[in-house]
């Protein structure tokens, strides 16, 4: 159940961008006063709609976003920017207010130009379709390779009034976000000031979305976008810190991680969603290295999808990640409750069969122990399987 | 054709040690006065026989190499150690050496233990099979998932003397040495003196087993070690620089190149040989950083799978890659000579019709330009296909 958002309305259609009878145009519309915060991707290859939502953002609160898939807009020079930008042109014009209110989003196909009469096209259609029941059908119409809409939402009170967060989000592959996420547009009725906005968004993210990796590839096109409507009328939240603000920010911390846990789940060819569990570090970036170095190791991944606790590939993974120290005799190694590894060495207690009945299971936590310190982590992931290659040697075709 | 090395004799045996009937036991007996030099796996796991090799080879020089496939005794903590000393001491005894004399190398499954009484049993038939034209017979007893046996071999002149250098390696998974190698086992009948015979083989390593990926996964088992036999007869080589170290450097480095290239080639499920090659970047390490991201990138490799010339991915990959500046404006891209991008967006010229032409081809070279500086690098790399899923989804089984 999607809560709608009061001043929040989204409409969607199916444009023919790359592919016929697909939902693939989405506008989210903004009642006057929103304020936006965002995350963008830190790939150098941004994408052209990244390069324009940024500098419209700097300029002014939204009315609305443009989201296309289909194309991602990526690496196609100016002719990109003055493709995402006539996109937002268009939009204001049919909206009464200026292209520097849109905020435009693209998804798909990487170095290839916006088809962009055929968006100019759809937008009728698009705008006809506006309302705030619209959440899931948005969610529909942002997916790729996704194989299931992604949405999640939440009401909290908030002194004497009930304010929702309600978001989409989408993502398959090409999924490691840095300081960023994928596409994900989460909205709130709260009323927050632009700063206290951002904080929440940066906040949220680095618990949630910057905490998943399916393949290690960074997309050029990562975003996170965090709407407040105000139209709950609540005291305007304007700094970071106190009571409404924490409420708030650990409710849209839900929203996110309920998304982000998403879209590992339905990562591409997935059949495991995997937590992996980093303690006693010395410092979070230590644990977050050595987090990062088993969710990217080809042979854990596909271990995995065996179901087979060919735990040294762990061992080895824990022992190649770029950290300064490591005192491989502390290291522990958990497959959920079941211990694997102590003291750097097999564990007494541990026997295969033990192993083989953890991994049949679909969710599975690897926890790891450093010995080293207080700090600690937490990533999810996915496995790698056969469907991850075939998905991505058709993509395209 | 692998010329036998004067001094350097070959044993291979069928010691039943994790499967019946497939050669999984060698030993390289070195003549008296032999020199050796190596370089060990980064990986803090590192195996137990790199622990005790190491410790070995700081002692003495070398009598014997004794390497065993089947199991890669690392994870295994004391018991492991101890297993890889019990074999050395076996060998010595057989051998009338001290069991610091011997270096022991393990490759095969982690974190299980040595069957080391199988291991002594094979090394009376071992023994007997030595002779100076063992090299090919030994090439497929240290393979694991390798489908094929990986040697090489050259002769230069040095002074008046002709110099022999013959070596063999193993590997096609768990691949992506850190200033070290998978197994491979090198040697020459030149003489020379320790320091030079470590500066070689670290110049060496360097342009080629340091520069191949296949997975990321650095194993906790690689070791690469350069035996000099002396029986040339020529005079010590007891330093690096001069003519005869130049000589006989470049060839040992032609050898080291062919064996990494021959893993590569050998990856598993590899149906492409990609070199990828960065140049005009600030420093030779961030040429590296942006090469090794484009080659562990699972959307870059699939598509050179598919032979999908979608360069998106491989401008995706260096956006992310972690150097300090890079400016897209610059940066080119090209499929063997076709340019795809130029100053950072689709170059005129390019159809993606001549793209499938390149992607098409066996062997393929990325070619990546970044503007930036005169610095430049290459490594070599392969696809992922569905064979290299379901070979590490069923290894162990």
């Amino acid at each position: 159940m999607l809560y709608p958002v009061p001043g929040i309305r989204l409409g969607t259609t199916a444009a023919g961008i790359r592919k016929k009878d697909r939902r693939d145009l989405v506008v989210i519309e903004c009642a006057p006063g929103t304020q936006a915060a965002a995350t963008f991707t830190q790939n150098r290859f941004c994408a052209a709609p990244i390069t324009v939502a940024r500098a419209h953002l700097a300029k002014s609160a939204p009315r609305a976003l443009l989201i296309n898939t289909g194309f991602a807009n990526a690496g196609t020079g100016e002719p990109g920017i003055e493709d995402a930008r006539a996109c937002c042109t268009a939009l204001a014009s049919q909206l009464g207010c200026g292209a520097a209110e849109i905020l435009p989003f693209s998804t798909g196909v990487i170095g290839e130009r916006l088809p962009r009469e055929r968006i100019v096209a759809g937008l009728p259609s698009c705008l006809a379709s506006l309302n705030q029941n619209g959440w899931a059908e948005a969610a529909h119409g942002i997916m790729t390779t996704d194989t299931l809409p992604k949405g999640s939402s939440r009401q909290v009170k908030i002194g004497s009034r009930t304010v929702t967060v309600t978001g989409i989000a989408k993502g398959a592959g090409m999924i490691r976000p840095d300081m960023a996420t994928m596409l994900a547009f989460v909205a709130t009725d709260a009323a927050v000031a632009p700063p206290a906005l951002q904080a929440c968004v940066s906040a949220a993210v680095n618990q949630s979305f910057n905490r998943i990796t399916v393949d290690g590839d960074t997309s050029t096109n990562d975003a996170c976008v965090l709407l407040a409507s105000g139209a709950t009328g609540n005291p305007v939240i304007d700094q970071a810190g106190g009571e409404a603000y924490t409420v708030l920010l650990g409710t849209i911390t839900e929203v996110f991680m309920e998304l982000a846990q998403a879209i590992v789940r339905d990562a591409e060819g997935a059949t495991k969603f995997i937590t992996i569990e980093v303690k006693g570090g010395r410092t979070e970036s230590d644990c977050l290295a050595v987090a990062y170095t088993i969710a990217h190791s080809p042979l854990v991944k596909t271990a995995f999808f065996a179901s087979d606790p060919n735990w040294g590939r762990i061992l080895a993974a824990i022992g190649r990640a770029p950290i300064a120290r490591l005192d491989v005799a502390k290291v522990a190694i958990y497959l959920n409750e079941l211990c694997v590894v102590r003291h750097g060495a097999p564990d007494a207690g541990y026997t295969e069969a033990k192993g083989f009945t953890v991994m049949r299971l679909p969710e599975i936590r690897i926890g790891v122990e450093l010995g080293a310190g207080t700090a600690s982590t937490r990533v999810w992931t996915s496995d790698l399987s056969h469907d991850y290659v075939r998905i991505n040697a058709e993509y395209r075709s």
